[in-house]
């Protein structure tokens, strides 16, 4: 029977509710499949600057490099808001997480469900029949992590300075990974940039195009990333893969995943270069609702699934715990966030949510 | 009598179509009331690469200087689009202007007029009764214009780079340029940035919050830029006026525009310190429909209007153009892009359009 050793880090606001949930899946997956998921608990977050005086403290560190994979719930709240940047819940967790583990690969998926049309903000011609893009964005490069960085000089002569900075061999390894995912999917990769202003993005360009010969059954397009905010808009279904840098990606992805108007169901992946990876949901520790048993689940139950098929290749229980999700819906099963009172709707909280998926299993 | 000198840059597309009707209102603006505005026409964009060997001829830069502004149409097209970047006609027209002129502050309103909303792809009940934001951008600093810009090395060491730096001076400028706006409009300011993250951020984030200390009377928040892009789509009536660094302004005005439904009529204007400014549509050259004589020329005409407004201080006869603006949409009349065949409308071409509005003047 094979055997995976699971960092569980549930976080703040919602994220301890919706990880149980996740974990009774991963218990169902072990009765239905031969598999054992090894869990050791970590603080993170909100609940590591409480429990232990850091974001990410060191512990936490240490449980998750002595694991296969790490399942992450969601950090942050208005409690630890005006703590220095570098210190807060977000910035303080997610960034070093993802520097230590080199998680250079995120995956964000941004689906409209059919059943779900409802919920988002665009007409229902737009996205008549859902739709379904996967951002793929570079995760441990460009602004984000270059130098210089910083604040230089004193009072009204100060200079604030950031670096985008990408090397050759980082667009490699991305534009590979999106290649990859389009090659499963409608195998079209839009790459982003600002050629027309960058430098990095005149070498993203060009390494994109010679990558992508690699993959002639791929059909590449590049767009500049002020067209692309607002391509999304207009048509979402005219993507299939898009493929960002760091900056680009956190804006694109966050606007993606909007569009579909059901946040709380959308799970991420961030990559390491082996089988490594974080799994997240893509919404935030939603604390006005946190500790009322009523968050929607599936982003954290949907990340647990992509992390079997990404880092432990469980791929037929990942496709069994997907289907689970899809049934529901179709049941009519809906959290208060994509509950509209439809004919066959049923409002439910976050455990009966999470008990029908394990049913559903 | 006043007397305005105006440089008169079409550019390509749809840019002369479209600028002969602004033409127009300026002519039954002269009528209406005691002022010339005497004109220059130069050549830009394709127009300047084809005829003068570049995207902004020193022939136009002079003429520019020698005005009191600069009416400018769009350039861009597909016969262009195999030069290198920085001899593009966006490229390199727009970016050059930037910077010889000082244009410094880019006004950009993304506005849906209640008789239009049916042409945005937001659902009816998100925004029912229009909407109206101003985007307030930083347009000669940040990313764009900082050193060191380049790519470094050789074959696969290559490295690409591009520095983001913002003084005090600079943040401060802006910040009382979208203040200054706000007190004109609903008093409420959202400033973007990506504090978490960049440093050039932070320095932002504290010079706007001490220059808001001048106006007690504007609220000022603060919105990261990825949630600022979901927060546009989820409902954009939240906003007022958007304060942003250029490049997160060059992706939120265009996602805000988009938004709209409607950005062959959304005009822009880019200031100078002093009265000095250039003013053009915020869409594109549309090289699709460009010759057809079927564009919408409202852009241009508001973009004439602004420039009444902001660089001559002729709000009387800026407010009469807005106003004959939106009278003849209120009697029906559509060019193709906002015609949505609804009872009481009327499909018009470029000049019908141009000659409505005179009319109405
Ligand atoms: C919290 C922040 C540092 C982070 C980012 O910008 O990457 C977040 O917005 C995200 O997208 O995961
Ligand atoms: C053409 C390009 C350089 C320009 C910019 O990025 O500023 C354009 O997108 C704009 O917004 O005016």
């Amino acid at each position: 029977s094979k055997s995976f050793k699971v960092a569980v880090l549930p976080g703040d606001g919602i994220g301890p509710e919706v990880m149980a949930e996740a974990l009774q899946v991963l218990d169902a997956v072990e009765k239905k499949y031969d598999v054992r998921f090894e869990r050791t608990f970590a603080n993170v977050g909100g609940a590591g600057i409480d429990l232990e005086g850091k974001a990410l403290p060191q512990t936490t560190v240490d449980i998750c490099k002595a694991s296969d994979a790490i399942l992450f719930g969601s950090v942050g709240g208005p409690k630890w808001e005006s703590l220095p940047p570098d210190e807060q819940p977000e910035r303080g967790a997610l960034l070093p997480l993802r520097k230590i583990f080199g998680l250079y690969a995120n995956l964000r998926p941004a689906i409209i469900f059919p059943a779900l049309t409802g919920a988002s903000s665009l007409k229902e011609e737009v996205i008549a029949g859902g739709f379904n893009v996967l951002v793929v964005r570079e995760l441990t490069g460009g602004i984000y992590f270059s130098q210089p960085k910083g604040i230089e000089g004193q009072g009204r002569e100060r200079i604030g300075i950031d670096t985008m900075r990408y090397s050759v061999p980082e667009i490699e390894r991305i534009t590979h990974v999106a290649f990859q995912a389009a090659r499963k999917r409608d195998k079209r990769v839009m790459s982003i940039d600002k050629a027309n202003v960058l430098s990095t993005s005149v070498l993203w360009r060009e390494v994109v195009e010679t990558v992508a010969k690699e993959y002639p059954d791929v059909k590449l397009s590049h767009m500049y990333v002020d067209n692309a905010a607002m391509q999304l808009v207009r048509w979402p279904k005219q993507f299939d893969v898009i493929l960002c840098e760091n900056m680009f990606g956190d804006i694109l992805s966050d606007e993606a995943a909007m569009l579909t108007g059901s946040l709380g169901m959308l799970p991420s992946a961030s990559l390491a270069e082996g089988s490594f990876g974080m799994y997240e949901p893509s919404g935030g520790s939603a604390p006005d609702i946190a500790g009322q048993g009523i968050a929607n689940p599936i982003a954290q139950i949907l990340s647990a699934s992509m992390m079997l098929r990404y880092s432990f290749a469980l791929v037929e229980a990942a496709d069994a715990i997907d289907a689970a999700v899809e049934k529901v819906l179709n049941q009519g099963l809906r959290t208060g966030d994509i509950f509209q009172d439809r004919p066959g709707e049923r409002k439910v909280n976050t455990k009966e949510m999470g008990a029908a998926i394990v049913a559903a299993l």
